[in-house]
């Protein structure tokens, strides 16, 4: 691991929908952008169903292993919205009506349309901390170090931006990137590794590309030290002009 | 579970890149989709970093808990790509030369071109049997009932419509659905989870969704048995017209 001294995220999407590909997932890559930036980087993710003994099982493998476990779905009032009673049962708490959750939802609606559906969205586990979802209200919520949040993507993103500044990060994880046109990356495997080899502290991704005028290769340099990364990637850039490629500095134009 | 006679299938997401933010994932709706349509619904997704340990020890966990193990990415000629040599070492087999992928990688080269790296696209686990790439040359293989894929998309693709034929499937998982404009989610929660529990061979997934002109609820209905399915989205239609709504039949238009 390269960034040994930066706190670790977990991310688990919890949702059929994503499971059956009715959903495609659009969470994962907005979480891995803004935990990087914050020095928490995302070393894993889950995508598992709605299903109760899975994510009490998964909570708790992953609090366990991660300094902060992330979690996206399930929070809505249906009977398939689980992820609630679940962490609770994970934590081993009771799952009760959390004042500041009531106190914020039954306002929201008319008169007698506060249903017991609508309820379970202020039932919490015991000692939850609220998230504030500035988008529909039904607030989100921390307990130790597992932070549950909505799972469609705009309350998700709110839900996040509002907890970002609780959150205790590391030095931001930087990247630095090149890309050569007609380069393979066959080619430039074995000079590669030794750059790698030289940076233990960088982590070293190379990633072909396929365009309609041809293809080539990018190589991203990334790690907590920009000063490490950009050497790496100058590095780089020197390997493959010698091999003949014109490498220019950046990810490849989409 | 609704459809405990269907295998069960998990797939591993191999790469840095999806964690760190760089690449969106799209491979895990394609092969949600497909797998679900030859009944071999995806029950979990994992994506994990390229760490020996960590690939090596997810692999021997989960393919002793799903009938199919599908992987992508990480089987290409550079440093970062170790997901070949994890999967032989996750089976205690020999990472060795195989004569097959050999056969086709040596003379897609110009000579002398066909160097380290490249040979390491075809040195696999003992007993790997090839996975076809159309595309790129370079195959993928299957060992036991994990299937060794490439993380590029169409790559990915190609490789697992070559690898489909050769799965044993279930039941395909059909999906109906009907969608009501204006409706609240917390007004047909308790009626839905009525429906749900008259139909466990089935899972009802309810989805409020949101669009220009206002938000509605969708339901879908998801089960090896079309005709429980399309009798669920009966009673759900029932519900949503009892309530005041005016339920359309399908997802809502995006």
């Amino acid at each position: 691991m390269p960034d040994r001294s930066n706190p670790t995220a977990c991310l688990l999407v919890i949702g059929n929908e994503v499971l059956s590909g009715r959903t495609r997932d659009a969470n994962i890559q907005y979480l891995a952008t803004r935990l990087g930036e914050l020095g928490i980087p995302l070393r894993e993710v889950r995508v598992i169903p709605d299903v109760a003994a899975t994510i009490i099982g998964t909570v708790n493998e992953v609090r366990a292993r991660f300094d902060h476990v992330f979690t996206t779905g399930g929070i809505g009032p249906t009977h398939d919205d689980i992820t609630s009673e679940c962490v609770a049962a994970a934590f081993g708490v009771p799952w009760e009506k959390h004042a500041a959750a009531w106190a914020r939802l039954e306002p929201h609606y008319q008169p007698g349309a506060f249903n017991p559906a609508r309820q379970r969205m202020a039932t919490l586990p015991r000692g939850a901390e609220l998230i504030d979802n500035p988008v529909s209200i039904a607030p989100g919520f921390s307990i130790g170090n597992v932070h549950v949040m909505a799972g469609v993507p705009r309350i998700m993103q709110a839900m996040f931006e509002g907890l970002a500044p609780r959150l205790a990060g590391g030095p931001p994880i930087v990247a630095r990137a090149v890309h050569a046109h007609g380069l393979a990356e066959g080619r430039i495997a074995e000079g590669l590794g030794a750059i790698q080899a030289r940076y233990p502290g960088l982590d070293l991704g190379s990633y072909p590309y396929y365009r309609g005028t041809g293809g080539g290769v990018a190589v991203v340099a990334k790690g907590p030290d920009a000063a490490q990364a950009a050497a790496a990637v100058g590095e780089v850039t020197a390997l493959m002009r010698d091999l003949g490629g014109t490498p220019i500095q950046g990810e490849p134009p989409v």
